[in-house]
């Protein structure tokens, strides 16, 4: 795995500033696959969705892909059929100018929601867009689809098989307190693999179930959260039989875990970043619910940011998830402290205190009651958080 | 309905500074009637319950009560079999000194987690309280029972059944950002009416429904929660036939309104009172998801904070409730002003703007999809809730 900024064989990338934002900073990326490839995406669960995913997740369950044009600034959220209809003319506009099928050109977006995408003023970039594309041009891009993001996140890695090797790229935005909000979230993985459409959709879910879905509480995904995974062939190398999807599945896994740490790292405001473990649980089901509660308490995250030690807030947050367990035996730790010892608090507030001081670390509940476990990482609630989101209109 | 301070017939109160606290503030509450009153009391739902809330749960069902002795400063949650003991040690001594029988004694309590009870102090000040008790004792007993409260919250309410008076009088504290918190929330309604248990039990799980649980997330609750009623009948009034307890129960619901809305007014940090009212719904339950989810969100109440209209957190919000609804033929309003028509937004910020200037408003989402409603009320997100919330040790 290296944060190195380059692209699979294949694809070229930029991103530039076209005015959707005020601010000159970029606001505009393309991606693009010299050959038609293979997609698949997960989109967001959100009853109200965006224009761009609804375009997008219609276009990708029958065709290949050539591009995908994201912008910053605005969500094209709430803007009804109109909103649709500036979607439609902006993929149409950029497949007649990269002499592509009008039907392989998708689009993601992030930002206000409510307003309008500047339609032509996008379209007088397209030239600019295509210009500019490279295949140096992923850094550039990473960085135009950030909105309060304080740096791109991109992650590479390659793997060998049948002593072919392959590359998996990745970028993602992020930022939002991300839990228990709606900040958009959104991420691309660009493959030089060869692969079928029905395996890069199994591999995908996957890899963002175990990812993506454990910094973001299920059901309170933003309008338009969306992971796409494009797969053009270019390298060579095809993944079919199982020992193959395997090593796949396991790039994706990583490229996805590290893309997300960072989306949490970088969540608005954050100044830790905590592991919340439940161990011991009945069902996964019962481990998960604990965890999201706790990991989602504005309670908890406040005592985190103050480095306060109240386990008490954490007990009390464990005991609201409507999961029935015995309180009487469980314990906490925070990394290698027992705060809480058979659900009695244990007062080692100076030893927890010093693991509080740490940037990054764990805390874990055990329920003593089963072998099931889930994890989740969450971060602080700070003033910071505050101050960014009375004043961003989103 | 006043905010008099005064007591039902037969009932004496008092509140007192122990030590439990160590700023010299009062901390220790007495409420006492002078015959044994018929009680009814609705506890926390969370799994992790306080002592004091498993010892009185446990005493109110089979007995009838004198006094109950209420603490701020110490939850005496998650202390294990020793906190109970605590209590009933606490609630025995107390017994003692009044002459009444133990089963008649119970207790409530609200602050820091995890921290055991100061017994041997309490019981040092227990003929204090005996001596103190008084009709004019409920500002104290009020003030003794806040934590982050800034005022104390009482009601009292007087109604004519038959010809003579009955006086329904209630206290609270609530604060903590109470949604979607777990601040402790205790109150106490007081009268002198004569109430059979199960008429007693049945209006104030009615009141409770409609007062305290709709500024409470479900399933959210402190390990501390406690709302008990108290009818001594010394009034001389019986509470029996159909007419009677609809009167009783619509000065009850009058009490619990009055006190629920005075905690969230008074929410840690709040700036504004926001009802959140869903109406067009398919179902009750649909409407209670949305209505929550809406009110928990921390950028919608950044942004109430904020006065910031993005009208798209609150859509992004509801479309995460996980309510199946058609987001196309939504209306959203700040009090008069339309900002979502058609799940389109208007961007009339500058009215929706002048609008959340004010310090109480209503956001109201009508699904126009059916009958059913729903709404409860919320605060802002402010930077005070952080700064209380990253020192205060609960």
């Amino acid at each position: 795995m290296t944060n190195m900024n380059f692209l699979p064989e294949g694809f070229l990338s930029t991103g530039i500033h076209s005015g959707i934002k005020k601010k000159k900073v970029k606001d505009l990326a393309l991606i693009y696959s010299k050959t038609p490839a293979v997609a698949a995406g997960v989109f967001t669960r959100n009853i109200v969705k965006a224009a761009p995913v609804i375009y997008s997740q219609n276009i990708i369950k029958k065709n290949k892909i050539h591009t995908i044009i994201i912008n910053s600034g605005c969500a094209n959220a709430c803007t009804g059929k109109m909103g649709l209809e500036d979607v439609r003319i902006i993929c149409n506009e950029l497949a007649k100018a990269l002499g592509v099928h009008k039907n392989s050109v998708i689009m993601a977006s992030t930002g206000v929601i409510g307003e309008r995408l500047p339609v032509k003023n996008i379209k007088k970039h397209i030239p600019e867009l295509n210009n500019k594309l490279s295949k140096k041009g992923l850094g550039d891009a990473a960085r135009a689809i950030m909105t309060t993001d304080k740096i791109p996140k991109i992650a590479t890695k390659k793997i060998k098989i049948n002593n072919s090797v392959i590359t998996l790229t990745g970028f993602a935005k992020g930022a939002g307190m991300i839990q228990p909000n709606m900040a958009t979230m959104l991420a691309f993985i660009l493959t030089d693999a060869e692969v079928s459409n029905n395996v890069l959709l199994k591999t995908l879910k996957k890899a963002v179930d175990i990812s993506f879905n454990r910094i973001t509480v299920d059901g309170d995904m933003s309008t338009n959260d969306t992971v796409i995974a494009v797969a053009n062939g270019a390298g060579g190398t095809k993944i079919e039989d199982k020992e193959e999807i395997a090593k796949f599945q396991e790039a994706l896994n990583q490229i996805c875990l590290k893309l997300s740490e960072m989306i949490v790292a970088d969540g608005e405001g954050a100044t830790h970043l905590v592991k919340i473990e439940v161990d011991g649980a009945r069902t996964l089901m019962d481990a998960k619910k604990i965890a999201y509660k706790i990991g989602n308490s504005p309670l908890v995250k406040t005592a985190i940011y103050g480095k306060n030690p109240n386990c008490g807030r954490i007990m009390a947050s464990a005991g609201s998830a409507e999961v029935d367990f015995n309180p009487e035996i469980i314990d906490i730790y925070f990394d290698n402290v027992r705060v809480v010892k058979n659900g009695v608090i244990t007062h080692n507030d100076s030893r927890a205190k010093k693991i509080m001081e740490k940037k990054e670390y764990t805390i874990r509940i055990n329920l003593n009651s089963g072998n099931a476990n889930f994890s989740i990482l969450t971060t602080d609630l700070t003033y910071e958080y505050i101050s960014i989101n009375a004043s961003y209109k989103s």
